[in-house]
């Protein structure tokens, strides 16, 4: 439904005319109350009505009995009824021209049976009368800068700039709660419940365009389609930060595997390469959720990668050293002369004053102030992680004030750490009043410090155009025809490496022959040594079968091996189609070895996978994935992100052909891109060469 | 110092009887006041006297003007002087036989220099007399079950099982606050300082031995004397848990590596592999350093892996499942068909019966008390993370009390995470004061449990005997000697090969010969086709400078090979000793590569490092660490810590003889404990076949 329709005009919600409440009640602990009642206290600019059978009014608002009653037209109707009765009066709204619902009941599709039933009969009227609907199952909806609280969330939340997106209801309550914890402010808050209509794709452009919102904070259990969300938030994240949690890491994998590829590749890998090409910090816990948008919120973006430390205790200095060493993104900064010597003068002997910078457990407020401003005035800092514990002569309150003043004077991002207790607490609440945010531990602040690097070395990247699908090439879609005429769902070695070749991807000459003279006479045309492979499109893991014989010296050799891979192949695989084997040379030894590979995932479309390709490519698990379409940029950055991609720039002496194994990786996307019929796709090895990449193995599975 | 000292009488400290305070004060402002303030206030059953040079009271406790003239034998004196005068008065309390010193004041190693100087002058003196001293540059120590508080730490904290040794008092002022908000309580509280005598190896026998310590929190910055801290800390984790965090993980690696194994091999590694081998459970922040605390002091061990999850929110508990996944050592509890229909029964139609247990957002605290009673009744349940978020219907504070009641009916580590601010503060409270640890994100509870399932992991493996060093085998030191005649540090490839050998470790047939027309002849003897290597113990990557050249067919490409070798060899090793070639048969391909190494630690001896292998190891970095000595199931385990190793068990159809990889690691580790000349050796690769196991390349280098 959701891609169908039209780009919903969500101005209604924020800012409607007249929301009416359908099933408020005179009872203060109903549902139906206490949506009325927060609407009536939020600051409402349009007109509120309740319905209520009875129609007796209810806390000053003018009640009728039904929803055809209101004597104006109803921009959003807040549904507080029972589950079973929802499709009645969700009828009745669209018959009376409401043009947005909101429903709060649960029992809908997450009960499953009758309750998936119910939630198709609502979207069937809502489609009906064109009307537009939030949640079943939700929270509602607040806009603390309109005044709108169509929710039954206690509280009109404060006024700030972090927009909340929550699929979860009591994940919603549980940020409101902590947030109140903090001071952090929101500015819009929509549960989106079981999503019957309204999707977080309907919203994110609507936040995009959000003047109030600096920061959106998603919790999302499913992605509502993949690709359009990729779009929607790339365009948000072009102007501000989206960070996202979202359970299910786990869950995939759990069907059977055909090609190395699909081993590799689960649901979870497709969605957190959705995630990074749109721009978004995926939050890999509740307390990452946290602690990254009270960062994003409260302080500005790092210019760079180089992260000053300063604090009162050297041993928890050096473990932040550690975690600024180990995080994406993020380095040591290294102090200029001129900043270490002014520090060696101001500061106690027994100071350090080289990164981490140590004022030493005596310091008081004063000796924070001269330190950190000194740091921060260093070109070569971009960021600082501030630590105090708290120690005699240790000035918490007066601390705090003081790191908010260098903090606010700097424009560079300052994250402080007080650890300990009720003594430094008062600290704490110091720097939120600042609106700073703070940490326990320095770890935390070094995460989220690197998800902020990360995301200002994404913004300040050129925004690159990937070119989409073409026209299969003709090989390809004659060779896929032929499978299917056969019943086979994949293409056989020789066809698959004829298939890949039409994209330029090339192979060793190899010939494929059916019969034991064929393959001597063959071998003798490739010349000696060579390599036989069983020939068969039902026969996908080779050696397991033992269907490969390397090194084959002569004939002789050449003849034994056909012979014992035929033997092997039909008792391996009974009624399997074998077409024979295939006859290569044996490729030169010093190659690296890659496996590049492709799975089309049913919600974001083709990932790639890229890393350490032979046959211990699932023990090794060096690999690294990437949405499809890409440009050069997007590969070169890819293979960095594995351990042997990062050796293909050369290492020990030996060069291999970086362009010609991106190139080869640009064509594995394209053809994904071009032919719809292609799952899976496996280059395993593709060999690198000084000079030339060959797939020494190519398999193409189809849906 | 410390090696040589006798196990030092450690009972003086905790139950001295008669403490004196050097340097006392009446300026309540004063370390000197201070310190004999909470001597006096903390409850000391022994005697208490004053050092003051005017002799007036203080304190209401008896002050002479020296030490001297106290009329009883001083166990413990803290010295509050300034450090300048620390040596004169530290030989007045040794001419006055005083047998424990603890010098609180800085401004001694930690400075360099002068500072330097003073330290060593202060442990002469102390050694001259017998002393033993604690610190300086300390806080102090404290027990609270005997009432000693010979610190400056502001109050005596609660008494309780947590015993703190810190080598910063600036940590240990902050976990000693930090514990004050959670109600955590204190066995001793000991600061090292800068260790001038007394270290963390002379005080683990000590908390092995009390009677009222549960759990050792120790934060140490270096390891005194790495292999006595290993037996001292493998014998205290034998009957009590030991948290440690230990900062500068990434400081190695700076010095220039010679072999795979250097480049593999930091000193963190080393010290990782000494924490693992000790039972040592190791922090990696603060955070844990808190977490692991308080989750191992206030819930029993669990007895199993199998984690079950009570949640009121679905995503939270997905959430925590997939943590629970990752997470080493544990697994997510599949539910008995009893417990589901049980809570089937029970919970709301919409609840999730499965694990995790969603009990829905409505659960007020009774729904909670019946599905977390009934799960952790399941035997295939070993602990539970319970999950809160604040909602409309929630209680808050009986919900903590049913989870207590529940947890100490079933004698299981429960758990809880409270997810929020302000509405769930009274729950976290509640929850402390029932004596359970609590967390605000459930992937924090999920990493404490993670640590307890390990330690419990340890505790129930059968003791492993290790043989320690034995002669080493003559041919090795035969073969030492001759490269130490012509001054080298390193055995060259054939001579490695021998030296392993010894020790059982095969490889390939190999000649080595000296010019062309023997390598000729070699290769004829051998059989076609072969490779030659560059012989050379000056030469270490063979590859790296074209020194190897493979699969050589023939007599003519032989001799080509060998003449292209000793030109590149000129070219790229000025003045090497080249001895000539190797010759040596191609390897059947089939094989898996092991690199099967170990690097001399100067702290902890000799760490074996396993692994993928090849010239591709640094990038792929798939290697795991262990200390020599190992046992066969040692090195089981090591194995399977690597993607590589997992697979010698046997993949897809090929088989491997795990038995030989195992032996030839041994042998590594035997050679390393014989040999001290030895500092770093590699096999890489050790090539695994169905039958056998060869090193391929051996190198040897001496210190």
């Amino acid at each position: 439904m959701n891609s169908q329709s039209p780009a919903p005009d969500l101005s209604r919600l924020w800012s409607p005319k007249c929301v009416a409440v359908v099933g408020a009640s005179t009872n203060p602990a109903k549902l139906g109350h206490i949506v009325l009642k927060n609407l009536r206290e939020g600051g409402l600019k349009g007109s509120l009505y309740a319905i209520n059978p009875k129609g007796r009014r209810i806390l000053d608002v003018p009640t009728y009995s039904e929803i055809a009653g209101v004597p104006e037209p109803v921009d959003v109707a807040v549904l507080t009824v029972p589950a079973e009765v929802v499709p009645e009066v969700a009828g009745q709204c669209g018959q009376a021209g409401v043009k947005v619902l909101i429903v709060i009941a649960a029992g809908f599709q997450e009960l499953g049976g009758a309750g998936l039933e119910r939630e198709a009969e609502l979207s069937d009227i809502a489609q009906q009368y064109g009307m537009r609907v939030l949640g079943p199952n939700c929270l509602g909806l607040i806009d603390t800068h309109t005044g709108v609280n169509a929710s039954f969330v206690s509280a009109m939340p404060p006024k700030g700039s972090v927009a909340v997106l929550s699929q979860s209801g009591a994940m919603g309550t549980a940020i409101l709660d902590w947030a109140s914890s903090t001071g952090l402010g929101f500015s819009k808050f929509i549960s989106l419940g079981n999503k019957a209509d309204l999707t977080e794709n309907d919203f994110l452009p609507a936040l995009e365009n959000d003047a109030k919102t600096s920061v959106v904070l998603a919790y999302l259990e499913d992605i509502s389609d993949g690709e359009a969300f990729v779009v929607a938030a790339s365009k948000l994240t072009r102007v501000k930060p989206m960070i996202l949690l979202k359970p299910g890491r786990t869950e995939a994998g759990a069907t059977a595997a055909h090609s190395h590829t699909g081993a590799l590749t689960g649901s979870s890998d497709a969605a957190d390469a959705a995630f990074r090409r749109a721009g978004i910090m995926v939050a890999r816990s509740v307390q990452e959720l946290f602690d990254f948008t009270s960062a994003f919120a409260r302080t500005p973006l790092p210019k760079g990668d180089n992260i000053a430390i300063v604090t009162n205790a050297g041993g928890p200095g050096v473990v932040t050293a550690d975690d600024v060493s180990e995080a994406e993104g993020l380095e040591v900064a290294e102090l200029s002369d001129k900043t270490e010597s002014m520090l060696r003068k101001v500061l106690p002997a027994a100071a350090q004053v080289g990164n981490p910078v140590d004022v030493v457990g005596d310091a008081g407020a004063n000796r924070y102030q001269v330190a950190l401003s000194a740091v921060l005035a260093d070109r070569a800092v971009d960021a600082s992680v501030v630590i105090l514990t708290p120690q005699a002569m240790t000035e918490v309150e007066t601390t705090a004030d003081v790191i908010a003043k260098a903090a606010s004077a700097s424009g560079k991002p300052v994250l402080p750490c007080f650890i300990g207790g009720n003594t430094v607490m008062p600290g704490r609440a110091r720097l939120a009043e600042h609106g700073l945010p703070s940490f326990d531990s320095p770890s935390r602040a070094v995460v989220a410090l690197s998800a902020m690097a990360q995301y200002a070395h994404y913004l300040s990247a050129p925004v690159r155009k990937r070119n989409g699908a073409a026209t299969p090439k003709a090989i390809l879609v004659k060779l896929i025809a032929e499978a299917r005429d056969t019943e086979h769902t994949e293409l056989g070695g020789m066809a698959a490496a004829e298939a890949v070749a039409a994209y330029g991807i090339k192979a060793p000459p190899t010939i494929a022959v059916a019969d034991v003279d064929d393959a001597a006479a063959a071998a003798q045309k490739i010349g000696y040594p060579v390599a036989l492979k069983i020939d068969s499109p039902d026969i996908s893991h080779k050696t397991d079968i033992g269907g490969v014989m390397l090194d084959l010296p002569n004939d002789e050799a050449v003849k034994k091996a056909f012979a014992e891979i035929m033997k092997a192949a039909k008792k391996h695989t009974k009624d399997a189609d074998i077409h024979g084997v295939t006859v290569s040379p044996m490729q030169p030894t010093g190659g690296l070895d890659l496996i590049v590979g492709a799975k089309r995932d049913p919600n974001f479309g083709p990932v790639l996978v890229v890393g350490y390709g032979g046959i211990f490519v699932e023990a090794v698990r060096d690999v690294a994935y990437e949405l499809a379409p890409v440009t050069k940029d997007d590969v070169t950055e890819l293979l960095t992100r594995t351990g042997i991609g990062e050796t293909l720039a050369g290492t020990r002496g030996m060069k291999f052909d970086q362009s010609a194994a991106v190139k080869a990786i640009m064509a594995v996307s394209q053809l994904m891109l071009d032919c719809p019929d292609v799952v899976e796709l496996d280059l395993n090895p593709l060999r690198v060469f000084d000079k030339g990449a060959f797939s020494l193995d190519t398999r193409i599975e189809l849906c």
